[in-house]
């Protein structure tokens, strides 16, 4: 049988990954496939990386072009990021029909739409388990193991940075900047970590789950995102006296009408299988109609996790090249997911249940007051917590309310803000508690 | 396009709900496949159940050889279960080079490598994802998803049943009988539930999980079984006051030459993420060379999860046909699985972490003379908890050795129960602990 050929643009961390899994397992990946995947040529712009690739001098080239121009390469691995180079490789790559595996989650966000298209008019396929949740099989089951559901709601950590982030300052109190020094310093936040903590990558990410779930074009505009970035640690420790703990949450929920599209911090119980998942770790939980709960968790990122992923993607295409069946599954899973939208439910629509804390003067009647609005609003309280009396003269007066909508929560707190007996700005959090919202029924 | 027509035999739970997925979801699986799978017939010998099936006079039938026999029948599903009939349809459909879909999980472990085999000289599929934990993607994951790992250990919590059990056994102190009588009333345990709580059901979806793993034979025979119906509650109070909790865990583990393969109660540290795994869920944690831990987890068994599984398999069966490509993946997820032996490591070869329960009397030198057997069987104690005398004469003496070797283990038990201030037998668990195991290196 017919070698498949390969060609990877990008030695990173990842491709570095890539190249050790080609070579280091090249035999176990030739008992599963039944011939064997062959890294004809590397390119990056870099000499060093080249040099340590360990690869032979006709296997480098710091041209893509010599890739993107082989004829004799059947796959193209993209492993530059960003959507600069990037996409023209991936358009180059189409143009020549030749296939193509990614883990460049921003460039599939921004532009997936159009190159998934050209893809299919071209008749190739781009793969992009690596894109998500690193190693974690998540494409794979949402495009293929759970093809018999409708996603009724999917929570996702996916984005290692920002939970390691969390989790330091939940177990040691540490401010978020202290946290951050903390994830560089380990190497698990970069130099700018705007994209990881301000929610960006993690809807990136989500805009690629959505599609896969609902069967519709991507839509990163329409999510709505808020980073971890301006988090308070007393506000950790208030939700641990509610019971919570607080993560980064990528949040998608269908009503069989709109789907919510929200990246934010969000209070989940302690007893959630997602309050366990620490650190850098990823995790996916989502409901299907038909399956009910499934929770994915793994490393979602890192060289050999991400690598892993990757090479699974070359495995699938090589088999659908030596079987002559490009595209025998749609590349989001649904025949016409390009063509289809998904209603989009605007963040002030949103129903869900608060956290709210209040800095107020210690004064009689300022709980009656602040709670008067807040019902005014059509927002009921679940629990509070108001302590003493501290230095700087204001005290926090905690809420979690019942459910409401955003709109009014948003009006309310306005509202509050411009009481002379409190302190702006009253601080919000949204809460995902089965618990919460069973009590309610 | 041609659409797929199914035969399905045996409308029992599962069967009542894959035909659901079919009716209720005909149009949303076609959006997906890009044409329609069409349940031509069903079969159950039990007229009540064709009547409850909702399906018309033509589609139902007390025959399965109207579907066996039925040349426009391309896939059919056996849900019936067993090793009888089950097995005969299994390879008559083979015979009549129809593809085939099954959850049945004792029917794989015992006769898969035959069935398989057979498939494979006629140019057919048997798909089995509903065959280990219900509609957790694990198969989808071992055979393509994490391709590229060479998978080094595996737990499974694979029975429902069984860890109901065992969570109300942990969380109410309740006996095992009052736990299993609890089970039965709540649907979760059959009348006879020797499948289940004897770890059968286990190793029988192990044996299925291992041969995915090392692309090697089945091979039910050299799994070592131990059930839970003999667990004391006070183990279990112990176990807890150590951190532990007891979970019944299959067990794979490859040391590059051998393979451990074992069921039985297992101490978990309380902050593993199998620990959480509460009520009649499903887990599985393994950890891939390249991809490190990966934990999947959901409703192993039921109506609709699993059903869910059995429409998967038919949408991946249902493209193989459509593109003409049957086999495209490896049943085993590998070329020559079927041809490959993997040398498994007899159970008193095993090197783990004991937790042993002595019945002494509380006489003066009883700790030495245990701790002096132990010693002289190569067995070091990491921690230990003697509690003052019962009304009954003897106190229980509770250890956690370091790492020992099985066989040195049950040599020493031996020794110690023929001890007169012993009251045999000794009550010994294995315990599973990445820490204890960290901390002796």
């Amino acid at each position: 049988m017919k070698a498949i050929n390969i060609g990877l643009i990008g030695l990173g961390t990842v491709g570095t990954g890539v190249v050790r899994l080609l070579t280091a397992e090249k035999e176990l990946l030739a008992r599963r496939l039944g011939t064997h995947l062959v890294l004809k040529k590397a390119a990056d712009l870099d000499p060093a990386r080249l040099a340590a690739a360990a690869l032979a001098p006709d296997q480098v080239t710091s041209r893509a072009e010599d890739i993107l121009d082989d004829p004799e390469i059947d796959i193209v691995v993209e492993l530059i990021g960003g959507c600069g180079a990037a996409k023209d490789y991936v358009l180059s790559a189409i143009d020549r029909g030749k296939h193509v595996v990614t883990a460049n989650k921003a460039l599939l966000a921004h532009h997936g739409n159009d190159l998934l298209a050209a893809a299919a008019a071209k008749g190739v396929e781009i793969a992009f388990e690596a894109s998500v949740c690193g190693g974690i099989p998540i494409i794979l089951a949402l495009r293929q193991g759970l093809a018999a559901n409708r996603i009724q709601e999917l929570f996702g950590i996916l984005n290692g940075t920002a939970n390691y982030i969390l989790t330091q300052m939940t177990q040691s109190g540490a401010s978020y900047g202290q946290a951050l020094a903390e994830a560089q310093a380990h190497g698990y936040a970069e130099a700018d970590p705007t994209l990881d903590v301000e929610g960006i990558d993690t809807a990136h990410k989500l805009a690629i789950l959505m599609s896969l779930s609902y069967g519709a074009r991507l839509d990163l505009d329409s999510i709505a995102v808020e980073g971890i970035s301006r988090l308070d640690p007393l506000d950790l420790q208030f939700a641990g006296e509610f019971g919570y703990c607080m993560k980064l949450l990528a949040i998608t929920r269908d009503d069989g009408h709109r789907v919510e599209a929200r990246v934010h911090p969000t209070l989940v119980p302690r007893d959630h299988m997602l309050a366990n998942v620490s650190g850098a770790m990823n995790a996916v939980y989502l409901t299907g109609n038909a399956v009910g709960p499934i929770l994915l968790y793994g490393q979602g990122a890192g060289m050999m996790p991400t690598a892993s992923a990757v090479v699974s993607d070359l495995m699938d295409l090589a088999r659908n090249l030596i079987c002559a069946v490009p595209g025998r599954v749609p590349a989001l899973g649904w025949e016409s997911a390009l063509n289809t939208h998904r209603l989009i439910k605007p963040i002030n629509d949103l129903v869900t249940n608060y956290y709210l804390r209040f800095s107020a003067l210690d004064r009689p009647g300022v709980l009656s007051q602040v709670s008067g609005i807040l019902g005014k609003h059509n927002i009921s309280i679940a629990a509070v917590i108001q302590k003493g009396r501290e230095a700087a003269g204001t005290v926090p007066i905690v809420m979690i309310t019942h459910e409401a909508r955003e709109a009014d929560a948003r009006a309310a707190m306005a509202e509050i803000d411009r009481l002379p007996i409190v302190s702006p700005p009253t601080v919000f959090y949204r809460i995902e508690d089965p618990h919460l919202h069973a009590a309610q029924i």
